[in-house]
């Protein structure tokens, strides 16, 4: 295989493209004015999180499975993923008319393995951890002569996910940085590459997420970049095109994930985030136009909600209170009244009538307030103890 | 004012679309596999949530204010609005030069407020509701002479406004139907002239909040349509270019918004998930390519998660409980560990330390579980009721 171990070259990355016109789609450019006013510099997005199945991956995997011949699409692809790159093998195995085979862990969210299958693809749920789906893809290789598609150590998939370069250099000429997230590297290395040759002299940084590198907790939201380490070839390529790179915690991924979703109306998930909270900490130098590529959308809506709770609940914008009302007609509307009153917004109200730890004559309720900043959350509880209600603040 | 009441020729939309040109963004149609496949014929989404401000209505007032002599750019413009009008207005009298005025209600979100104030516009917060805001701006026209920008009865409101359904023409030429939302009319009476002129067949469908509705609640969450009736004007044009009308509950809104952030990467808001609603209510007749117009974006962070809690929760797609273990180290790590082991996927655990009524060796904890469906919520209660925990479903 040391023939295949070679960095791709610009006329390869030319043919990808050519390959994927009017298969992948060229995903549009977003400057947001909010975005850049916070950041302190012009800020354009590439919002590859709105490419087919929701992430990049598509690029690389249809550029190398259309490259089979007969008998190789007959016998099929397999590839060991829990995520976008399975996704992305199974849609383009049916694009190009391949049957794939895709080895998912066991506890892969139930959305992806949907998704994957409504692709076409076998999916056969397995092992607790990657690494058994790798070697049942690896026993299923020898096993049918299928061909195993590497989600980035392969010139062909790093070709296809430098594609976004080629249109990064046309559709923002005036870019001075842009920002790479980095897991297996297939996509930094492929962006770098196809940069260095178009545009000379453009600063490529590529952002990892914290939690995975050595010394880290191990864990990070950024799920589609929680790769221990780069390929060889990838590495190779990228200790030779980056400027730099920079780290960035689920912290600040996550703020990110919020603002990108309130101020641009997209839905980011944690590995395409990681670009825009290196800039929001200040973790990028330079001047100029930066440009953050968004990688992916593929966020589970259950771990987003407490993204976006969390980040609401620091930055003050909402309260959660427990209170209690009289078990009595007339006693809940009195208490939402009072707090109407005082120009709170009361978005949602539970009753807790069963608590049985309550006295008698009373019903427990939680209420969701929306609230300006920390001052006014304070305010709001303070004026709750004032009208005779007892409060427990829950977030 | 009775020459401006008269409906816009293609003429006039063609010079809006002239006006709008490198001003507002040329929105992407996205076609959407999942999405088509639930609702049974191809979808295709017209994405003006991503429209610069988060909606459609910069089209409309750029259209109308740029068209303001020098005289009336010095005297400003004046608008009432409690959501997208009003940062449309901010945002285009900077973009020409004018000064704006906003008049907003009191408890208008922060966020809202604040992105007017950044597009450079005077808010001035004051009643508790729109009417007393467009008393102020009646007052404010009169004591200085500035111009009233009105949301929907104004011809070259509605010409700006029509400038989509030109694209939406050359953007889905296999179009069949099209979809879109009915507040005060001047998105849907735009479109449907425009749409008439250039593609004449097409079937053009209303769709209206049914909380609006005379005898319905009053309320609903797509508030970006939350006006009584249309007006005059633009009524006098719906009852001419539209072939239906069909009304959507915010139950079906919110299913609607979260299939839209899930599978489309796109964040909409309340009335841009109408006409999707509506189509996955089954309330739509016809075969072909259908296109409902995503009108905005802009929805409050917490309704949001309000509304993808809901969704999930109606879906069995999360469980939240609440138990019980011991105050003692490594109890919470053995309730962890016995989860795990069962498959189970425990995305938040929050401590209860201080609950009085706990025996006093317990602590009170609650998990917020990731399950398939309902069948696996009440697998997992029944499990964790098997190993001696005891359980309250929360949610």
């Amino acid at each position: 295989m040391a023939a295949t171990r070679t960095r791709p070259g610009l006329d390869e990355i030319e043919a990808a493209r050519a390959r994927l016109d009017g298969v992948a789609r060229v995903t549009p450019v977003y400057g947001s004015e909010t975005l850049s006013r916070l950041i302190g510099r012009e800020t354009k997005l590439k919002a590859e999180n709105l490419q087919r199945t929701g992430s990049f991956k598509i690029r690389g995997a249809y550029n190398r499975i259309s490259r089979l011949n007969a008998a190789e699409r007959a016998a099929g692809v397999v590839a060991a993923s829990a995520g976008n790159h399975g996704q992305a093998v199974a849609w383009a195995a049916r694009e190009v008319g391949a049957v794939a085979r895709i080895f998912m862990p066991q506890d892969a969210p139930m959305a992806k393995v949907d998704a994957t299958r409504h692709y076409g693809a076998d999916v056969e749920l397995g092992g607790t951890a990657l690494e058994a789906c790798l070697d049942s893809a690896a026993a299923y290789v020898a096993e049918h002569g299928a061909t195993f598609i590497h989600p980035f150590e392969d010139p062909l998939v790093i070709a296809g996910q430098a594609t976004i370069g080629l249109e990064l250099a046309e559709q923002v000429p005036e870019a001075e940085t842009v920002l790479i997230p980095v897991g297996g590297g297939g996509l930094a290395s492929g962006i770098a590459l196809a940069l260095r040759a178009a545009k000379p002299g453009l600063r490529i940084v590529g952002i990892q997420a914290e939690g995975t590198l050595p010394g880290g907790s191990g864990f990070t939201i950024a799920d589609g970049i929680a790769v221990k380490k780069p390929g060889e070839l990838t590495m190779s390529i990228l200790d030779d095109v980056l400027d730099g790179m920079v780290s960035v915690t689920d912290e600040q991924i996550s703020e990110a994930i919020v603002l990108l979703l309130e101020r641009t109306k997209l839905v980011v998930e944690g590995a395409g985030a990681v670009g825009v909270a290196a800039l929001l900490a200040g973790a990028v130098e330079g001047q100029g136009c930066v440009v953050p590529v968004l990688s992916g959308g593929n966020i589970d809506a259950t771990l987003l909600i407490s993204v976006m709770r969390h980040g609401l609940a620091v930055a003050g914008r909402f309260l959660v209170v427990r209170s209690r009302v009289g078990d009595r007609p007339g006693e809940l509307a009195k208490l939402l009244t009072l707090l109407a009153d005082e120009r709170v917004n009361v978005v949602e109200v539970e009753h807790q009538r069963e608590r049985s730890e309550l006295p008698v004559a009373d019903t427990g309720v939680v209420l969701t307030l929306l609230t300006r900043d920390s001052a006014h959350c304070e305010e709001i509880l303070a004026t709750m103890a004032r009208l005779g209600y007892p409060t427990e603040r829950l977030s």
